[in-house]
């Protein structure tokens, strides 16, 4: 099912940048002069096929899974949190409720991973892969079956987003422990040092940060992820919300529909995506630049510029959330702006 | 009029910031986590006095004006365009337009100084101070008496705003060869050699930077402007659009009032906000940092964090209003967010 979405993925087309390229040097504008907003909106012409893309239907998925790695003394909050900041999402309390409703986006939560069985609410998707991951410092944190799942589970919600409508995909998490299998992703795939990719998350003392640099590093000296192979590297220092990011990415991809990351976590997953099909990219936008240390190294690998720097460093989507501002008006800027002609206005004189 | 402006600004008060920072540690959050919008919420609080800052009612002014120092060749484009770009303005066809309808925000367009006389139109503020500045290559732009109307008109503006509900102020332009004016007074205000803080504009051409340059140089020996007097330097090297936003900032703060400067022509106006009243600083915020050279000079003159960094150059106030989403946010995440205690959320174990 995955090898099927990966063969559906193809890549925008020059043709379409072109048009739009030219298109925007009608407007009434200096040619240029909306710097990154005009890169956004010409290549959402080419992911849409059209100079006038829409992006008005919003939705975010706050994926959460729990981490057998907290045993290691890896985070700052106790792991219950997990479930209760979920909580929190249902009842439209956290940070990203708060966001969405400014951008009018829709937030769904899906259960991938958490180790506690959560009652059933509307917006939340059960689609639990594991009750929490396994420690990843003795041995891999799920099976390759585990993590093949919770792939297609993520390609499953794109496709059944788009089908619903939706225009543009985010995608952000929550998850006790989460930043060390974000670094460990990150140290595999970029052949990082441990030290120089891991971070204080939601804001370990130092003598956390220790532990987690060597949580990280033992988990690959045990694990050996194949940083060619990204079900292998998933499966063995990710986590279930993470590859469900990840499916997200390349459901979104092969359904023609831009997704856009959020912060460190999120981005791992979409690095990882970008292994599985490097095409991934053409769909992809990241939507902050987080201050969490490693998230600079996912974006390099990843190689698309960041819309927002603001330093957060709370993930949920919420740099998502205020990027989709930025990419909705990119979009509208060449939907209706008037050209020169049209507003009859004096083009360049030299 | 304006010596009673600023008697009436006064500082925001450290009390309101550390209650606005107690109350973001109780949000369901890591300390900090948030950034910069926990920055620009903590100082909205202080600025309105109160932890659930509103401003949802937005608008931007785009204030015009035509400049003489266009018959030394500094622009890309013909004098007509500034008049040409009102009309498309009014008409909703223009970059800001978009922008203003993505983001919920009002658009006014003020005739502070366009060399053409305007039909009457319902968004259009007919407040021409001058019909054109005078080329300030041969000698002041401005007699005093028009510097200091085009000042008390922006006070005026934006005291009516206010008055009509309006919670957050941007200010935008449009004016062919006001980059060059704005060149100038950085230039001045900054003690900057000219060819460090002068730009290519719309988009001049090498040539036309030189005739730039040295545009700015000979205004500047032939009027020595005092750099400690604000009013002087509008009225020698300024123009009547920047002074109109000068004195919006001024009118905002003096309503404790935020307002958002866009691009490098508004944040020369801010600047001179700043020298008539030091105070204007904290209400100001600056939308975002543009590609047009000399930009960061003014931004380190005012020593307040651009919000965006998109590589744009337009003006018209497209950087504002994009900020302004941003604000927005900000402010509603610390007026809607639940505490931990409101949530069930564990705190920090360590």
């Amino acid at each position: 099912m995955i090898d099927e979405t990966l063969h559906r993925i193809i890549p925008v087309t020059r043709d379409w940048v072109e048009r739009a390229t030219a298109r925007q040097l009608q407007l009434t504008k200096p040619p240029g002069s909306l710097g990154v907003l005009e890169e956004i909106a010409n290549r959402l012409a080419a992911i849409r096929q059209t100079l006038k893309p829409e992006v008005q239907r919003r939705r975010i998925y706050v994926v959460a899974g729990d981490h057998g790695v907290v045993a290691e003394g890896v985070s700052a909050y106790p792991r219950e949190v997990t479930a209760q900041m979920v909580y929190n999402f249902l009842r439209g309390g956290a940070a990203i409720n708060v966001l969405a409703r400014c951008g009018g986006i829709e937030v769904r939560v899906v259960d991938a991973g958490i180790d506690a069985d959560l009652d059933e609410a509307p917006c939340l998707i059960r689609s639990k892969v594991v009750r929490g991951t396994a420690n990843f410092t003795r041995g891999p944190a799920m099976s390759p079956d585990e993590a093949t799942r919770s792939v297609a589970t993520g390609v499953e919600l794109a496709q059944a987003a788009v089908s619903e409508g939706i225009e543009l995909l985010g995608i952000g998490e929550m998850g006790i422990g989460n930043t060390t299998a974000a670094s460990a992703i990150t140290a595999a795939l970029t052949k990082s040092a441990p030290d120089v990719v891991t971070g204080f998350g939601t804001g370990v003392d130092d003598a956390g940060l220790q532990r987690k640099i060597l949580a990280v590093r033992r988990s690959l000296e045990i694990n050996k992820p194949d940083r060619s192979n990204a079900l292998d590297v998933l499966a063995k220092v990710g986590g279930a919300e993470i590859g469900v990011m990840a499916g997200m990415a390349l459901g979104a991809a092969a359904e023609r529909t831009p997704i856009v990351a959020d912060g460190f976590i999120s981005t791992s997953a979409a690095a990882l995506a970008c292994v599985f099909c490097p095409t991934v990219r053409d769909y992809l936008f990241i939507g902050h630049r987080s201050r969490e240390r490693g998230h600079d190294s996912l974006i390099e690998f990843i190689g698309q510029r960041p819309l927002l720097d603001l330093q957060m460093r709370l993930g949920e989507g919420t740099g998502a959330a205020l990027a989709m501002h930025i990419i909705g008006a990119a979009a509208q800027l060449l939907g209706e702006m008037a050209t020169f002609a049209e507003a009859g206005v004096s083009e360049r004189g030299n």
